[in-house]
């Protein structure tokens, strides 16, 4: 959610939070935040953690290797080999304990987790041991992986990565709904999420919200002020955002990643792996799919300040076919899950095979509506990461803000058109016809 | 949910049911289903049930007037007055022990009825006393109030009926929503009604599903089988019937009623109550006025076998008016609450107000969603009462099945017409003119 670069301020998202009642919730009264001195301390016992390792924890190395924002993570390594401690701190690291930020999401990155993993075996580190006093995880270190981001800002190519992004989203949005779950399941893990109270009001606020007032947490380049008024006075696009807040916050639909951006994604020249999802929630099954697609158009419009002309047409085009592949890999599987598990109350085989009647345009209108809601979060990810706290590498690495502040306006412009044009944009290739346009155009 | 008059087969409804972990939820491991012998033994020693009956228990008198589908119900009389009593049993009463049916339901009738008293007051029973692990609720006798279906049955009139419940719709949706509550507070509200696995899935299955194939509880009136087929056989409205359940399962917008018909309304000629709120959930806002409009437009189909042609139009006009202000008064009222309670997270005033923008266009839109949703509701609640298990007395009550068929007909293609068009239709005037048409139509 937070990325890495940015200055992040005291906060207000507390509004509204009241003391968790579920009592499912882990206690973390004696809860300890480790360093790499008491780390070793702390797990050399653990069986999990030392087959991993190594049986004398006196020969581990710790580093803690945290980017600094909101958790502690640590690699620890030995004899056997490593693996990576995640650790939740009560407060935003950066800030302090002027941001206070609840441990119980170690507890839903956990469970989010694992119901990943479920649903997409491999995709997610796999996890040896979990901690709830702690709120501790102990997990497979991923090497020689790094963020995607940084591989999309150094141009760099991933093989299979639309492919596999795009099953990822559509094994977890079907799995985990009731197109595929009994529903008593997906409501009994709905109302589990439904306490991951004060990370949801951070999506809220910073990505639906902020971006459309002058909040106090918001920061933007330097030129961009007349695009800014242009956004903020168009009422029309900022009823249509906060109609996709009201379906962010209430229609749990599915079990969202909830953060599924090019920083949560970490990759080989082959390899893709899925870490971070502490804003897990139930919500819209668009969710995911939207705020990725959104990340790698900004990676697009962000290239012009990180290719030579040489290089900069051809790696445009990788991530437009990236980015396509998203979307056509989401849909056929989403396509192979509903011919296949289709075994939740939702469009029963009863009302429909059974009969002798098709669903498949049933399955179309239900695509149709997961795409009008992920093309809505894109549009509004676009916005938030140019306009409210956390912005991203992409643009923020761009020292010269007097090119920066071009190649972000293309972005703000081209998301306002999905915010307001989702119900009559059809397809993805409309989409990025759209910005191979704007690419173009000279926004400032 | 279910009729007096219907004859309830042993049910299939607790597919995908688990058991519930929320430790909130009531244990009844010393429950005991009350007599007319027992009651006043369970009650003599409680002060607020003493304070209005009575001090002594042996001079009260105790009846026990449930309808005899899923709860017992007592009123319990003595020198100072009369309170009303239910109790749920662990099955559906009129089948038995075959069809078990949780407790907890009065767990979530007193919860939403605590919650709707606070949301507009008076408008529910008044509860004096709640005993969760007897699951019985100790609440106002209303005197001398009938269900207002008989009273739509008899050709009776309430005044103020349609403001009054239109103003309730309008006040339980908005003010249990993101709108108003702060989203925490509704979050862990939303998770509890969550629990509410058994009810709600009876409405899913009867309502949303059943009718539309050859469901093991299904039963139609003799002569319907043509419409019935032609409503099975339309691959497109039985879409979007799941479009409308898939909202029903997971859009938790606010707190609905969950069982808003004529049945759970008792009047007198001049005041109206609400009961019975056992099927709540959290859910879309359209829900409740859609099911109520439904219950109105049948009562309307329905009157041709009621009344006397001298009295009939007269009626069916006075239905109309009272349907056209049942969403005129929601509309009112809900723009009312806008303005003036609108403290939640969603559309707030920093995004619009605060910078001299009105939020008048995202308030309209707001309500289009709402209409669209209460129309499709309406449509299918339309069906499942006519084809589902639990049909109702405004056709029940027609022993003449040549003449009961044909009105029930109007009624099936009525709600076919609003579950396909309800994105075209943008007034309730339209359609009620439907229904005047409608009300001419030859069908079968």
């Amino acid at each position: 959610m937070f990325a890495s670069s940015v200055p992040i301020k005291r906060g207000a998202q507390q509004q509204g939070s009241e003391p968790l009642s579920n009592s499912q919730l882990p206690d973390s009264a004696n809860y300890e935040a480790m360093t790499v001195q008491t780390l070793a301390g702390r797990l050399g016992s653990v069986a999990a953690v030392i087959e991993r390792v190594g049986t004398e924890a006196s020969d581990w190395s710790v580093r803690e290797v945290g980017d600094g924002n909101l958790n502690l993570v640590f690699i620890v390594e030995g004899p056997v080999g490593a693996v990576v401690v995640k650790q939740a701190l009560p407060y935003v690291r950066l800030v302090g304990e002027s941001w206070p930020l609840p441990l119980t999401r170690a507890f839903f990155e956990y469970h989010a987790l694992t119901r990943q993993a479920a649903h997409d075996p491999g995709r997610v580190p796999e996890i040896f041991h979990y901690d709830a006093e702690q709120a501790l995880i102990v997990m497979e270190f991923l090497t020689p992986h790094v963020i995607l981001r940084g591989k999309l800002i150094a141009g760099e190519k991933v093989k299979d990565l639309g492919r596999v992004l795009g099953e990822f989203c559509a094994r977890t949005a079907f799995r985990s709904s009731d197109l595929c779950l009994p529903t008593a399941a997906r409501k009994a893990d709905a109302a589990l999420f439904l306490a991951n109270v004060e990370l949801c009001a951070i999506t809220e606020d910073l990505v639906f919200t902020d971006p459309y007032f002058d909040a106090e947490l918001n920061h933007h380049t330097v030129g961009l002020d007349p695009v800014v008024a242009t956004l903020r006075g168009d009422v029309a696009m900022k009823a249509e955002a906060q109609h996709m807040l009201a379906k962010f916050a209430s229609n749990g639909e599915t079990l969202a990643h909830g953060d599924l951006h090019t920083g949560s994604v970490m990759c080989t020249a082959t390899d893709t792996r899925v870490i971070d999802p502490e804003f897990a929630l139930y919500g819209p099954m668009g969710f995911d799919i939207g705020m990725l697609i959104a990340n790698f158009l900004m990676a697009y419009f962000s290239q012009p300040a990180h290719r030579s002309d040489a290089e900069l047409g051809g790696y445009q085009d990788w991530i437009m076919d990236v980015t396509a592949e998203v979307w056509s890999s989401f849909v056929m599987e989403f396509r192979h899950l509903w011919a296949t598990e289709r075994t939740g109350i939702l469009y029963p085989k009863s009302m429909f095979e059974d009969q002798g009647h098709s669903s498949e345009d049933a399955l179309n209108a239900k695509l149709a509506m997961v795409f009008e809601d992920a093309i809505g979060v894109c549009g509004i990810e676009m916005h938030r990461r140019i306009l409210s706290l956390a912005h991203n590498a992409d643009f923020e690495s761009i020292e010269d803000t007097s090119v920066r502040a071009p190649l972000e306006a293309r972005c703000l412009m081209m998301g306002r058109a999905l915010i307001l044009d989702r119900a009559k944009i059809t397809s993805l290739d409309t989409v990025l016809a759209m910005a191979r346009t704007m690419n173009q155009e000279q926004v400032l």
